[in-house]
C-alpha cells in the first residue's frame, strides 16, 4: 500500500498564504479558530489516518463486511478505529456547541475529511453517513427530536444513514414506494424496502439512526409526495434508554467494485416505528437542504484519493528503475534511472499534481463560501457566499469525482504491471474512487442540476459569484507581465465558458434538451476553468512570496500552474466544441438503432 | 452480468460492404477465403462465444485462479471449455496448414479473437498467449523445433506463454539477469525468476511451452545481450513422448484487479532445459517480428470489452425506468420514461457506439494490411501494407485500448449504482480492461514507439501509408455535398495531425524530450484522426447503400459518423494543444519538488 502522508504543507499554503479563506475571521461564531488552533488540527488529524486509519485500509479491502446472521460485521480493526475516532471526537468539529460539537468552520473540517478518505475511504463513509444525518435532523427536526438524538450523532456514539434508494427508484425518487402510516401517538409506521444504504447496518456503534424517505396515505403521486422520517434501529425510550429492536432488517450486503469495507445495506422497514422530520410531503426540501454539504463530501472523497494516489505514484517513480534519461543517464552510477526522469511520466505525475492541488484549492474556497453562508453576520455577504455554493456544488461533486478516477488510473498506469496486482494498493483506490462518480447524484445529474437549476436561478444571479471575482482577477493581472502566461490561456478559457453560457441559456430556453445534451460537457468546462482560476492565483501569490521560499514550494506552485495553463486548460477547447455541436448529433439518432 | 451477442451485422458490415478488406481476395493463400465461409466461420463463433465462453466469465471472475500445492487450478468450466475450443479447431485459424492450421486470414481470427475476449476475455488469454508462442517459433524457430512444437501449439493440445519481464525489469528488458547455459548436447540450462507470466501454469494442457528470455554468459550487458529459449514444462523426449518435469516451478499467482481467471504466475527456471530460438543475443529482434500482432491482439481486447459494456448498457437504457423525457412522457403509460430518452444518456451510449465501431473498422482496416505484408503477391503491396501496420499497430493497441476502458466506465455509468454491483458484470469489464492499457508495453511505451521509432523510420515513409489514402479520400469526398459536414470536421482534425508531425519531426531532431514529451497527446490525436476517416467512410458507403436499408443500420452509421464528428473528434483540437506547448512545461520542473 502506499504510504499517506497528510499535505500539510499544502493544506497550510491554501488556508493561511492564499487569502481564500480570510472572512472566516469575519464571523463572530469562528472567534476561536485561530490559525494555531487550525495547524494542531491538522497535525493531529494527520497523524490518526496516518496512524489508525492507513493500517486498515488494505485489509478492511480484502476482508470487506461479512454478513452473518442478519447483521453486519466490520474488518477486523474498525470498531477499534471507530472508538478511538470518537474519543478524539473527530466527529464533532463541525456540530453545534448547544450538541457537543465543536463549532469549527465545514473549511478545517473538510481537511480532515479529505486526510480521512485518503488513508480509508471505507472506513470515513460511516462518520460521513453520521454527519449527513446530523445536518438533516438539525436543519429540519423538531426540537424535541433534536433533543434525543443530536448529541449521540455528534458524539458518534450513535451512526446515522439516509435511506432514500429503492430496487425500482435511484435518481427518481418521485418513484418511491416505501409507506408510512401515521398511529394516534404521533409517530408513524414505515414499512418497505431500501438497497444501497451505506453503513445499512454494522458493529460500530450500539444503535443507527436511519433518515427514510417514505409516501403518507395522502400523499400525492410522485416528488411532491415524499416525506422524511427518523427510524432508529432500536427504539429510543423516553428516558433516552435503547428500547427494542425496531423491525429494521437488513436483509443483503452488496458486493461491489470498491469501498468493499463500507456495508452497503438492504434494509426492510416492517411496520418500524419512525417520527416524521419536518413538514408532510417536504421530504424532498429537507434533502435539498443538506444535499450541497454531502455532495461537497463527494467531492472531498474523489480530491483524497487523487492526493493518495498522487504520492503513491510519486514515491514508485523515484524508486523504480526503468530505462535511461533520453538525454544520457541522469544517475549513471545505477543500473538504470529512476522513471521520473521519463518525460511521459512526468507529464503523468504532474496532471495528478496539477488536478488535484487544484482541487484542494477550489474545494477550500467554495467550502469557505458555505461557513460565510451559514455564519457571517451580513445578509449581503450570506447571500454572495450562499450563491457560490449553490453555483459550484455540482461542479465541485462531479468535477473532483472525475480528477479522483483519473488521477487513481494514472496513479496505476506510472505503476504499470505492480499498479494492477491487489498487493500494492493502486487498483483499490481506483475501485473505491469509482463509487464517488456515481452516488449522490451521478455525475450527469450534477450536470444537469447545474445547467437546469443553478444557471437560470434567480435569472443567472448565482454565475455573477463566479464569474465577478474571476473577471476582477484577470483585470488585475493585466498589468503583471510575469502572469501573463497563465492569465492569457485562462482568459481564453473563460470566454468558451461565457459564449457556452449564453448559447445554453438560449438555446435551452426553446429547448430542454438542447441544456440537457449540452450539461456534462458545460460541467466539464466550468470545472476546467475553476481550476485554472485557482492556479492562477496560487501562482500570483506564489510570486509575491517566492523571494523569500519554503524549500521550492512556491516555485512548484508556479510550475504547476503554468503545466495546468498549458497541458490541461486545453481541454476546454474539446468541451467546448463539443456542447457548442448542439443536441441534434444526440437526439436524431434513432432510438431503435442503439 | 450482461448478455452478449456478437456483433455480426456490424462485422459484415465492415468486412463485405466497406471495401477495406477486399484486397484479400487478391492473395493466393486466401483464395478458398470465400464470404460464405467467413459467414459461417463468424455464426460459429458467435454461437461459441455466447454458449460455452459467456457462462463462465463471471464464475471465473469470482473464483479466480487457485495456486495450491505449487501447481494453478483454473476455475470450473474452464478446462472443460477448453477441450470444447481446441476439439473446436479455434486456436488453428490462422495457423500454418502444414502445422494442422487453416492458413485463414488474420483479419478473419480477429473477429472471432473479439467475440472471444468480449465474452471471457480472462479464457481467451490462454488461447492467445499459445498463438503468441506459436508466432515467434513459426518465425525464428529451427526446422526441428517447428517440427517437434508447432503442431501441437496450433492443435492448443500445448499451451505457450511468453516469459519476458522480471521483478526488476518491465519495460526496460536490458535489464533481464536470467541466465542460460550452453550444454554439450545443444541445449542450453535456463535459471532465473520471472514474473507477471500470463497462463504460466495451469491445468487446461498436458504441457506448456514456455518462450524465454535469458542471457548467454558471454552476452554484451544491456538490451543487445537477450537471447530466446523455448524451454517447455515437461521435457518433450525424441520419440515425441512426454517426459520429467523440467524444472520450471510456478512459485505464486498474483491477486490482480481483473482477468482474476487468467492465470499470472510468477515462474522459477532451475537449471531448466531449453533450445535457443533464432540466433544468440537476437532475442529482442525476435520479439519484435511478432510484436505487432500481439499488440493488435491487445487492442482487440479493448475493442471487445467497449462491445461488451456497450450492449450490456443499451439493454439496461431501455429496461430502466427513470424520470421523464424533457419534452413530456415519451411512454406515459409506463410508471416512468426508460432512461434512454434523456440526452445525457444517449450522449453515453453514442459516445461507447461511435469509438467501439469504429475500433472495429480500423481493426480490420489495419488487420487486412498485416494479412496483405504477409501473403499479397506484389512486394510493393507488401511493403506498402507493412508500413501501414508498422505505423497503426501502436495507435490500434494503446488508442484500443483506452477506448476500452472508457467506453466499460460509460458502461458502469449508465448503469449507476447498480454498475458498481458486482452481480451486473459491468465493473468486472472495467477491472478486465485496466490491465490491456498496461501489459504488451504500456500505452506510454506504444506512444514513444509512434513517435521514435515509426515517424523517423525511413526518412518518415511510414506515415505516407496513413496520409495518402486519408487526403485522397477527403479529394474525392470534396464533390459530395451529402458528405461535407462529416469531411469538413475531418479535415481539420487531419491538419492538426499534419502540423503536429512536423513539430515533432522538426523539434524530436533537436531534443528527444521534445518528442516524447509530445508521445502520448500526439498518439491520442493520431487515433481520433484514423477513428474520424473510418466513420467518414463508413457513413461515406453508407449513404450510397441507404436506399436499400437494411433494419436501419445504415441510416445509423451515418448518424453515429455525425457524432462522431461533432461530438468526439473535437478531443483532437485538446490533443493538439497540449502537444504543441511542449516540453518546458514538463522538464522545468523541479524532480525534488514531486
Amino acid at each position: 500500500m502506499p504510504e499517506y502522508e497528510a499535505p500539510l504543507r499544502d493544506m497550510r499554503y491554501v488556508y493561511h498564504e492564499l487569502g481564500l479563506t480570510e472572512r472566516l475571521a469575519e464571523c463572530p461564531d469562528f472567534a476561536e479558530t485561530t490559525p494555531d488552533l487550525v495547524d494542531a488540527i491538522l497535525e493531529e488529524a494527520a497523524k490518526f489516518a496516518r496512524e489508525v486509519l492507513a493500517p486498515l485500509n488494505q485489509r478492511g479491502d480484502e476482508s470487506g463486511c461479512v454478513f452473518h446472521d442478519g447483521s453486519v460485521r466490520t474488518p477486523d480493526g474498525f470498531k477499534e478505529a471507530y472508538a478511538s475516532f470518537i474519543a478524539a471526537g473527530w466527529g464533532t468539529l463541525t456540530a453545534d456547541p448547544e450538541f457537543g460539537g465543536q463549532g469549527l468552520p465545514g473549511t478545517v473540517a473538510l481537511m480532515t475529511e479529505e486526510m480521512f478518505s485518503a488513508s480509508n475511504m471505507a472506513f470515513a463513509m460511516y462518520p460521513g453517513l453520521t454527519q449527513g444525518a446530523y445536518r438533516a435532523l438539525a436543519a429540519h427536526g423538531s426540537e424535541q427530536l433534536k433533543a434525543r438524538f443530536l448529541a449521540k450523532l455528534t458524539s458518534g456514539e450513535w451512526a446515522g444513514t439516509m435511506c432514500l434508494t429503492e430496487p425500482q427508484c435511484g435518481t427518481d425518487l418521485g418513484l418511491v414506494r416505501t409507506r408510512a402510516e401515521p398511529q394516534t401517538d404521533g409517530t408513524y409506521r414505515i414499512t418497505g424496502s431500501k438497497i444501497f444504504i451505506s453503513s445499512g447496518d454494522h458493529d460500530l456503534t450500539e444503535n443507527i439512526v436511519h433518515l427514510v424517505l417514505a409516501r403518507l396515505p395522502d400523499a400525492p403521486s410522485g416528488i411532491r409526495g415524499i416525506s422524511l422520517f427518523l427510524v432508529p434501529k432500536r427504539w429510543v425510550e423516553d428516558d433516552e434508554t435503547l428500547g427494542d429492536p425496531n423491525g429494521v432488517v437488513c436483509t443483503a450486503v452488496e458486493h461491489k467494485m470498491g469501498i468493499r469495507a463500507s456495508a452497503t445495506c438492504a434494509l426492510g422497514f416492517d411496520s418500524s416505528r419512525g417520527y416524521l422530520v419536518g413538514k408532510p410531503h417536504r421530504g424532498m426540501a429537507a434533502m435539498f437542504t443538506m444535499m450541497n454539504a454531502a455532495r461537497l463530501g463527494v467531492g472531498v472523497q474523489g480530491l483524497a484519493l487523487a492526493e493518495a494516489a498522487y504520492q503513491g505514484a510519486v514515491t514508485y517513480a523515484r524508486e523504480r528503475l526503468q530505462g535511461r534519461a533520453l538525454k544520457g543517464p541522469a544517475h549513471p552510477e545505477l543500473p538504470a534511472d529512476p522513471i521520473v526522469v521519463h518525460p511521459d511520466v512526468r507529464r503523468m505525475l504532474l496532471t495528478m499534481r496539477a488536478l488535484t492541488e487544484g482541487a484542494r484549492a477550489l474545494g477550500l474556497w467554495v467550502s469557505t463560501a458555505h461557513d460565510l453562508a451559514g455564519h457571517h453576520p451580513d445578509p449581503r455577504v450570506r447571500e454572495e457566499a450562499d450563491d457560490l455554493v449553490q453555483l459550484l456544488t455540482p461542479v465541485i461533486k462531479a468535477g473532483f469525482t472525475e480528477i479522483g478516477f483519473e488521477v487513481a488510473n494514472l496513479g496505476v498506469q506510472v505503476l504499470g504491471g505492480h499498479g494492477y496486482i491487489r498487493d500494492n494498493g493502486m487498483e483499490q483506490i481506483v475501485r473505491d474512487a469509482r463509487i464517488t462518480q456515481i452516488y449522490e447524484g451521478t455525475n450527469g445529474v450534477q450536470a444537469l442540476d447545474l445547467v437546469g437549476r443553478k444557471l437560470p436561478a434567480h435569472m443567472g444571479r448565482y454565475l455573477r459569484a463566479f464569474f465577478h471575482p474571476l473577471r476582477e482577477f484577470l483585470d488585475e493581472q493585466r498589468e503583471r507581465p510575469e502572469m501573463r502566461e497563465l492569465a492569457l490561456p485562462l482568459a481564453k478559457a473563460f470566454g468558451r465558458l461565457q459564449r457556452a453560457t449564453v448559447r445554453i441559456a438560449e438555446e435551452g430556453l426553446n429547448d430542454p434538451d438542447e441544456a440537457a445534451a449540452a450539461a456534462t460537457d458545460y460541467l466539464n468546462l466550468f470545472g476546467q476553468v475553476a481550476l485554472g482560476y485557482m492556479w492562477a492565483r496560487m501562482a500570483s501569490r506564489a510570486l509575491v512570496l517566492l523571494q523569500d521560499d519554503d524549500g521550492g514550494v512556491y516555485r512548484a506552485k508556479i510550475d504547476t500552474a503554468r503545466f495546468y495553463m498549458q497541458r490541461v486548460l486545453p481541454r476546454s477547447s474539446a468541451s467546448f466544441a463539443a456542447l457548442m455541436a448542439g443536441a441534434s448529433p444526440i437526439m436524431d439518432f434513432n432510438e431503435g438503432s442503439f
